[in-house]
């Protein structure tokens, strides 16, 4: 028997024409497609997208459980089972697709899943298919470069420790601040306070229908953006 | 008349399924494609694989001067002079496509033209198509999480300054230095002074038929690697 695949496949970052060929060409062939359940924010327009592009008929949608929740057992377990319902697949000589928004190596929930899936099926290869990057999209939404040259790019979740955030903005030319949702005041206050407010960009889910960009970050105050957020900072502009 | 569009299109990393089929409309409908003169060493990659995906027949191929060059004044003479061919193409209402490895605001000649095409064709579209970068299509043929949860990247250009890349070292937890190529073994010695050595990897041209990935930086000490190679190194692996 044919050995199963089991696929992290980037569908990109929102707009279905930024599918690659690639990620098309392995979903038309994959039986299964793997999302992770609700919890994970891009499940849906992930296959959304691929329902335009691939179609979804004949095909199995598994959904798989990552339960949102800092608890290392809880975690480890949903993995665990995660990891068994796609290892079913596999044995049954199905490949299987797990779909991810952007690169499924960039803040993807598949990269968790491949220690558990590749205990599970040892016989069964594990392939990633790249995809464009959220900050790739937001970057030729603003038709600002993110790198020419000399200059270094830093890419932060600044959803976890604000003085990461800080640090980030004296240590490379270009700074790509993700996850900005939860604290969008504060990190205005730091790039204001850096002096960097006249370089920074606030993008929301770039190549999505409801793209939107703010080139005056104070105006976003008190507002709540949502998870699809960015800030790019480039001091070189 | 309809307003002719300047458009940068990433081609994606070299493998050409890893287009995006945005870039291959754009390719399609636009009868100009215009790529960086022989000195920009992705060129010839990139034409042929739009050969193969789009086809080049009834295309113009444009050509433009783009020298290796510190001088500020021959860089700024090369790039009015792209500039107006471009612009040429653009005042006969002719869409105008630049062709770029990978993505066209990472590291791409494309973002140096574009402040002298807007000034020739005020009347113009500028838009970027992004495209799948190196560094995402040779994470995937690792198969490393370039960054997980609250990890940052830190992407830097390897060539200029050696101070740069040590600290760059202890600044993120996944590093990507690109064009290692002149200096691989300064490199490779700030690599194992950092006890990094068990967590680097190079990877030379993913995706492209010559792929190739060292596990061992220090077997590389020596070497000749060329133009399209990087080390990447995931500190939490």
């Amino acid at each position: 028997m044919k050995t199963a695949v089991f696929y992290g496949v980037g569908v990109g970052p929102g707009d279905p024409e930024l599918m690659t060929l690639k990620a098309v060409n392995v979903l038309k062939a994959s039986p299964v497609i793997a999302v992770p359940r609700s919890s994970d924010k891009g499940s849906s327009r992930a296959l959304e997208i691929i329902r335009g592009t691939v179609g979804l008929e004949g095909k199995e949608i598994l959904e798989l459980p990552f339960p949102m929740t800092k608890d290392k057992a809880v975690l480890e377990s949903s993995r665990k089972q995660a990891a068994s319902l796609v290892a079913e697949r596999l044995s049954q000589g199905k490949n299987v697709a797990f779909i991810t928004l952007g690169d499924p190596l960039v803040f993807s929930t598949f990269s968790y899943l491949v220690p558990f899936v590749r205990e599970l099926s040892a016989g069964c290869a594990i392939r990633a298919v790249p995809g464009v990057t959220s900050f790739s999209a937001a970057a030729s939404l603003l038709a600002l470069p993110l790198a020419e040259t000399d200059e270094r790019v830093l890419i932060v979740p600044a959803a976890y420790e604000l003085e990461k955030v800080k640090q980030a903005l004296s240590a490379a030319e270009t700074i790509v601040l993700m996850k900005v949702n939860k604290a969008i005041d504060a990190i205005t206050d730091l790039i204001v306070d850096s002096g960097l407010i006249e370089k920074a960009f606030f993008v929301s889910r770039a190549g999505w229908p409801e793209e939107e960009v703010v080139t005056d970050l104070r105006t976003l105050k008190g507002t709540k953006p949502d998870y699809f957020s960015m800030i790019i900072i480039r001091k070189n502009g």
